[in-house]
């Protein structure tokens, strides 16, 4: 039977947990010590919602705001590639606030590179699937340029294959900063393109 | 940008529609000409649900009955594989509806491995989300064995790799017999698993 596999090797954490309540104001994300999570994504986080409309991200498979499942609920990034990033850039840290990210994790290395479909599951059972890479845009620029002037438009490029993944919850439940992470992917091989 | 990219050599087709309104019985399906498709799946499918209680197929992830998001809505398989499937276990043909397949398609080759988090999008805009490869089960034997007498205990393994995949909705809209069909990958790597 075709199964996901666990990734035993690994000693993932949940080192932070975010959530952005004031989409008007910019993306940054605050901290908080747990988070109720449902269908919908993060409890208050302004990403969250069984559907969205459809982003320029997409704009090849959807023309803008057409109404889609929202499989990009939680923004989740390692405490690695952002200092990666940073070193990068040239700045001593690159905080998760300032990326807008819902949730930090430790011990997964080359995280952005986490399959399609994986499954992240917390202490409690609460299981997100990763839908796809992130990639960055200007916005966390911005946001950097007030703590690092000069900077901010180092970021996009920095980013590159660093700015982890985005995920949609599978099933509900809570997730508590300090959470263990097993981590379980599909079957690996590259398809093979028509050309 | 990481995107979704188009596989704009290929052609693909929607050949055929199969619905499974009776599980009581079993789980063989019957070709309809459309249908109408909601982020719960096909309209009328036993399988349909924006929820389902989790199966022995992820008892490594959750134990039995444990509420999850239903990522296997629909499932899809290929004519070119249905044939490389009854070709194996000696029979003229292998129907979709012994399966309980949900969409037959053609036109996409190595179907079974097309890639997780890949879009099949529909020449109305409907788009379905590939999960994972979907997997051989007995019971679709216990079918071909009423047309077949003698040949229903080879499909297990005549279908390994040949299966096709699971699917859920990402955008509503409806399916119709001979829609082309756009196929949409994610970028394509092998994720370096630790050891």
């Amino acid at each position: 039977m075709v199964m996901l596999r666990r990734l035993k090797k690994l000693d993932p954490r949940a080192e932070a947990i975010l959530i952005n309540a004031t989409p008007d104001e910019d993306l940054s994300s605050n901290r908080i010590s747990t988070v109720r999570v449902t269908y919908a994504g993060f409890d208050g986080e302004s990403h969250s919602g069984l559907v969205r409309a459809s982003c320029v991200r997409v704009r090849s498979q959807y023309s803008e705001g057409t109404e889609i499942r929202n499989t990009r609920q939680i923004s989740i990034v390692s405490i690695e590639e952002l200092a990666l990033i940073a070193d990068s850039m040239g700045i001593d840290r690159l905080e998760p606030e300032w990326v807008g990210a819902n949730l930090l994790v430790s011990g997964i290395p080359d995280f952005s590179k986490i399959p399609p479909s994986t499954r992240l599951i917390f202490a409690s059972g609460t299981s997100l699937v990763v839908d796809l890479e992130n990639s960055p845009c200007k916005y966390p620029g911005e946001i950097i340029e007030r703590h690092h002037p000069g900077k901010g438009k180092l970021f996009a490029k920095a980013a590159y294959g660093c700015r982890g993944v985005t995920a949609w919850v599978e099933r509900e439940g809570k997730i508590t900063t300090g959470d263990a992470i097993e981590i379980h992917i599909p079957p690996q091989h590259i398809y093979p393109v028509p050309v």
